[in-house]
C-alpha cells in the first residue's frame, strides 16, 4: 500500500499547540495524528487512526487467542440497569446523562458490567454454558472534570472491556490469570515499558486486583518500584516488612515524663534530646491518629492508627485500607464529645480503654519500645514496650512510603516513579451477578451464583502512552507494530530522476507486502526531513543526491543511525528491516 | 479459522420475538446475531457483529479504491457548530441533546457535515491543496419517533458518511459520479437487489441527490419503476411525459354551462354525461388547486396548481418541488380574504385576472381542452382550451402518480415497489461552506468558495436489508461476502467416527483459509440442521451416516441442493464452492 504526502490529508504544524503540556499532545497534534473538537474530544486523521487500528488489531488478536469472544454494545443505555446496582447515583457528575423525546433517562456507558451480566443472564442459564468470556472494543464516555493531555484522558475515548463469568473461584482466578497473560503479549507488542502493579492492599479480604503502568514522567497515577528488582506497586498497595520481634525481658520499664510544651513529634524530640541522657529521634516515637469510620449502612466509629512518629498517615492507602467504608479526620466535636482523647498526647492507654479499636503499623512488633503520649498534658511516655505495655488490636498498613524504604520483596529499596494506567484487571467476584441475580443451574438442579472478572485496556489512550514513550525533540517514534507505515520514502530533490526513482522504490517496497509513506511533494528536502522526523515512521529511505552514485540512503528514526545501500539492494535491504 | 458452537455465545430461539414485525428483525434475534437492549439500541453478539464487520469491510475497501481518506469523529459534539447551520433548531426532537458538568450543551452526531467543513478549513488553505474526499464508519445517533424494525430504524447505528470539497462545479460532478460508482460496487459486492432513485425532482434547481434502495416489500421508502426498463425514482422525483401539442383551429369555442350542484368532479362529470351529448371522464376535467407557499424570509403567497380532473395533488412531490419553502393548503379565511375563488367551480379566469401564480400539469399542453371551473358557482366551463382561452404561468409536475402510468424513458409503464434506503448521494453545494467561510486562495490570490458533497452509507442497517433480502422461512441465507463464516460443519451424530471426522474436516479447511463454524454440540441432530437453517452460513457440511460409507453431504443453504461428495475430495470440493 502506498499513502502518497501529495494528497494525504496531513498538514504538520512548526509549533506546539496552546493547549498542550504533554509531549504526547503536542507531537500528535503537531504531525497531524489528532485534531481538537471538544473539551476531551478529539477527531483521528489519516495516520492517527491507523496507529490506533494497528493497536486495536493486537488487542484483539490477543483476545481471540485465548478464547474470549467480541461483541458489542450500544453507548446508549438505559438508566434501569445502572439504578440496579446504584451506579447512576455513584458515579455523580462523571457520567454524561441526557433524555430522549419521550423524557426517559439514558447515559453514555462508561463501563458495561450491567449490560454484560444482563445479556449473559438472557442466553445462559445451565453450569454447562459456563465459563465464558466477552470483550468489546467500543467508544466510552466519562465526563472528567479535567479531561487533559489530549487524548490520554479524554471524556470519549476507545476501550477494550471484557467480563469473565465463572462458576467457581478458582474458574475466576484462572480467567484472570488469562487476561493477565494477555496483557503482558498485548503491552509486549506494542513495544512498551510498563509495570504491572498491585491496585489494593487487599486488607479487607478485597479481591486481586492489578494495573498496568507504562512508565511516563507525565502520568498521573504514582507508584514504587525495586531498585534492585521487578518489585512495582501502587503505594496503596505496597506492604511494609515487619521487623523481627525483640526481647522484652531486658527493656526498661516505661516511665511517664512531663515533657511541657510538646504537642508535636519534632518539640518532643527535641525536649528529650535536651533533657535526658538519651538520643531519640522521630522514629522512636509513636503518632496515634485517630480517625473515624463508616461503613455503609453502618453508625460512624471512631478508629486509632498508630504510626512510627517520623511517618504520616497516608489517607489514600487509609481509604484503599477500609474501601468500600467512608473515612474521615476527627472534627473538634468528635474530640469534645471524648474528653479522655488529650490533643497532641494521645496514648495507647487511653484509645483502649475507652473502647476504641487501636490498630498499629508493621513496625510495632513485640518488643518494640516507643515514645507515646501519656493521656495527659505535657506528658509523655518513654519505654512503652509493645506486647507488654500494650497491645494493638490489629496491624494496619497505612504509613507513608518513601523513597529508600526496602523493598517488600528484600531486594534495594523503593524508589517513586510515575505511570499512565493503560490496563486494568479485577476479580469483581458476585456483586454484579448479586444484582442481577445471574445463576447457572448446577448439575444437581441448584443455582449456582456466578462471580465475574472486568478487564479493560485504554486503546486510544495506548496511542498517547505509546508516544509518551517513544518520541524525541523532533518527533514522534513509533515501534514498528503500531507504526502508520513501514517505510517513509523521501524524494529529496525535484529532479526527475529522483521522483521517478522513488515512485519506483514505493511500488517495489508496496509489491513487496510493505506500507510505504512516499513523500511526493513539491517541497523542499528540508521540509520533508523535518516532517519525516514529526510523523516517526520507523525507517526512512532517502531519494537524494547518492542517487547518481547508485545509492539511496537509510535511515532508523529512533537511534538516528543512516547507511547507504546500493539502488539494487535497497528493497532487500528494506523488507530485512521491517520483517526482521 | 474454526469456531466452535460448543462454545460460542449463541443461544438460537424457537420463537419469534414478540416486538418483532419484520422478517429481518426476527430471524437476526431468533439466530442469535442481534439482542435489544434498549428503544432502537440493539447489541451485537459474535456472529452478527461479523457481518457487520465484513459489510465494514467491503465499504472501507470500496471507498479508499477510489482515494477516498478514512478518519473518525467523535459521537459527542458542542453545539457551536451546529447552530451556526442552524441544525441544532432545525433537528428539533430528533437529535439526543445532553448538557456537561459545566452545563455546556452538546448532542449526539446524526451527521457530521459541520465537523468536516471546520476539519477541513483548519487544514487545507490552498487551491493546490484541492479537491479532496474523507469518510468516517461511525456509530450515530438519531431520537427517531418510533424506533422500529430492529436494526433498520435504530436509534444508535453505524453510518459511513464521507464528505467531498471541490474547487468547482465539475469536480463536485466527479466527486459525486465516483461516490455512486463506489457505491454500485459496494451493493453489488454485498449482494443486494437495489434501484437507484432520484430523490427530488430537482423542479427548483436543486442539485442532484439519489438514493440506492434495497427492494424489500417491508421498506419504509415507497418508489415506483418500470415494467419494462432499469428505471426507478421516488414518486418526488417521478417526470410525466408531456403528451403531443395539438391543433387549436379544430376546437369548438368554449362554452359556459349551467352545472348546478357540482362541486366535485364526480358529480361535475355525472352531470355532464346525463346532460350533455357527449362522453366526459374525470381526465377531461381540469382541477385548479390553490395552496400558498412561504420562501424563507418571505410572506405567504397564494399559487393555484391544475391538475387533471382524476388525479390528486401529491402533497410530498408539491412540497418537493418547492423546498425549502414551506407549502400549505388554503384555510377558510384565506378564501374569505380572496373572494373571486368560488370552492368548488375556481377557474384559470379568476386565478390569473387577479395575479395568483397559475401553474399547469405537463398533460395541459398547447391545444387540449378541458372542462373546468367557470369563476361562478354552479356553472362549469367547456372547452376551455390551452394556449387560446388560457396560458398557464408555468408547467408544475406534482400530480400523483400511479401504477399503470407510462415509464417517464418511454418503456412500459410504472409499478409501484417498497425498499430501504441503504444509501443516498447528495450534493450539497455551498451551504456548508457558506457557513463557515471555507475558502481556498485561488491561483489568482482571490478566495474560491469551497463546493460540497455528503454521502452516506447505513452500515448496520445493511445487516438487516441483506437478511431481509435473503432468507426463507427457516432463516437467513447469508450472500457469501458477508456470512458469518464460509461452511458449517455439522457433525450429525454423538459417534466418535462422525465427531473426530468432523474435527478433521474443520481444521483442513481453515488450513486452507475457510472460516468454518464447526457444530460440535452434543444436540441432536435435528436441533443442529434447525439451527443450521436459521444461522444461514451459505454452504452447510453434513458428517453423518454416509461416513460410513465413505461420503460426506453438502448442501447449498439457499437452493436447498445437496450432493454427496467422496470423503477425499470434499475439502477440494468446498474450497472451490466457497472461492467460485
Amino acid at each position: 500500500m502506498i499513502t502518497r504526502m501529495s494528497s494525504l490529508f496531513l498538514r504538520t504544524l512548526r509549533e506546539d499547540p496552546a493547549d498542550a503540556e504533554v509531549p504526547s499532545h503536542k507531537l500528535l497534534v503537531r504531525a497531524g495524528y489528532v485534531r481538537r473538537v471538544a473539551p476531551g474530544g478529539y477527531s483521528w486523521l489519516p495516520l492517527g487512526l491507523r496507529v490506533l487500528r494497528n493497536i486495536e488489531a493486537v488487542v484483539r488478536e490477543e483476545m481471540d487467542a485465548f478464547g474470549a469472544q467480541e461483541i458489542q454494545f450500544p453507548a446508549l443505555l438505559p438508566k434501569e440497569p445502572y439504578e440496579a446496582t446504584n451506579r447512576w447515583e455513584e458515579y455523580g457528575p462523571n457520567i454524561f446523562r441526557l433524555k430522549d423525546r419521550k423524557g426517559a433517562d439514558y447515559l453514555l456507558g462508561p463501563t458495561h458490567e450491567e449490560l454484560f451480566t444482563l445479556t449473559v443472564k438472557g442466553e445462559y442459564s445451565s453450569y454447562k454454558d459456563y465459563p465464558v468470556t466477552l470483550y468489546q472494543i467500543q467508544t466510552k464516555y466519562r465526563d472528567e472534570a479535567r479531561p487533559r493531555a489530549g487524548i490520554l484522558r479524554g471524556r470519549e475515548f476507545l476501550m477494550k472491556d471484557s467480563y469473565s463469568f465463572d462458576l467457581t473461584d478458582e474458574g475466576l482466578s484462572k480467567s484472570y490469570q488469562d487476561h493477565r497473560d494477555a496483557y503482558i503479549r498485548i503491552f509486549d507488542r506494542l513495544g512498551l515499558e510498563y509495570v504491572v502493579v498491585s491496585a489494593t492492599s487487599g486488607a479487607m479480604g478485597g479481591s486481586a486486583s492489578e494495573e498496568f503502568l507504562a512508565v511516563a514522567e507525565t502520568g498521573e497515577d504514582t507508584f514504587v518500584r525495586s531498585t534492585e528488582s521487578g518489585y512495582a506497586a501502587n503505594v496503596e498497595a505496597v506492604t511494609t516488612p515487619a521487623p523481627p520481634e525483640q526481647p522484652i525481658d531486658d527493656k526498661p520499664a516505661a516511665q511517664v515524663h512531663h515533657t511541657p510544651n510538646t504537642p508535636t513529634i519534632e518539640t518532643l524530640v527535641d525536649f528529650l534530646n535536651a533533657n535526658t541522657d538519651r538520643k531519640f529521634t522521630a522514629a522512636d516515637t509513636l503518632k496515634n491518629v485517630l480517625v473515624k469510620l463508616k461503613h455503609p449502612g453502618k453508625d460512624w466509629e471512631l478508629l486509632a492508627v498508630a504510626v512510627p512518629g517520623d511517618r504520616e498517615v497516608d489517607f489514600k492507602r487509609l481509604e484503599a485500607a477500609f474501601e468500600p467504608a467512608e473515612v474521615a479526620m476527627l472534627e473538634e466535636s468528635d474530640f469534645a464529645k471524648n474528653p479522655f482523647l488529650v490533643k497532641g498526647y494521645i496514648g495507647p492507654g487511653a484509645i483502649q480503654a475507652n473502647g476504641i479499636r487501636f490498630l498499629a503499623d508493621p513496625r510495632v512488633v513485640r518488643g518494640t519500645a516507643w515514645v507515646t503520649g501519656a493521656d495527659k498534658a505535657d506528658h509523655h511516655v518513654v519505654d512503652l514496650v509493645a506486647g507488654r505495655d500494650f497491645t494493638p488490636d490489629g496491624v494496619i498498613d497505612v504509613a507513608e512510603v518513601r523513597e529508600g524504604d526496602p523493598s517488600p520483596d528484600g531486594k534495594g529499596v523503593l524508589v517513586a516513579a510515575r505511570g499512565i494506567e493503560i490496563g486494568h484487571i479485577f476479580q469483581l467476584g458476585r456483586k454484579y451477578a448479586n444484582a442481577f441475580s445471574l445463576d447457572a443451574l448446577g448439575p444437581d438442579s441448584k443455582p449456582v451464583r456466578i462471580t465475574m472478572g472486568s478487564y479493560g485496556i485504554g486503546v486510544s489512550r495506548l496511542v498517547a502512552a505509546i508516544a509518551e514513550q517513544s518520541h524525541d525533540d523532533r518527533g514522534l517514534i513509533w515501534p514498528r507494530n503500531v507504526a502508520p507505515a513501514d517505510v517513509h520514502v523521501v524524494i529529496a530533490g525535484k529532479d526527475e530522476t529522483l521522483v521517478s526513482a522513488g515512485e519506483d522504490f514505493a511500488k517495489q517496497l508496496s509489491a513487496r507486502g510493505l506500507k510505504v509513506l512516499l513523500d511526493d511533494r513539491k517541497t523542499s528536502p528540508g521540509v520533508k526531513f523535518a516532517d519525516a522526523e514529526l510523523v516517526g515512521i520507523p525507517t526512512i529511505l532517502v531519494i537524494g543526491r547518492g542517487l547518481a552514485n547508485g545509492v539511496v540512503e537509510v535511515k532508523d528514526r529512533k537511534s538516528g543511525d543512516r547507511v547507504e545501500v546500493p539502488v539494487a539492494e535497497a528493497v532487500d535491504h528494506l523488507v530485512q528491516v521491517v520483517r526482521g
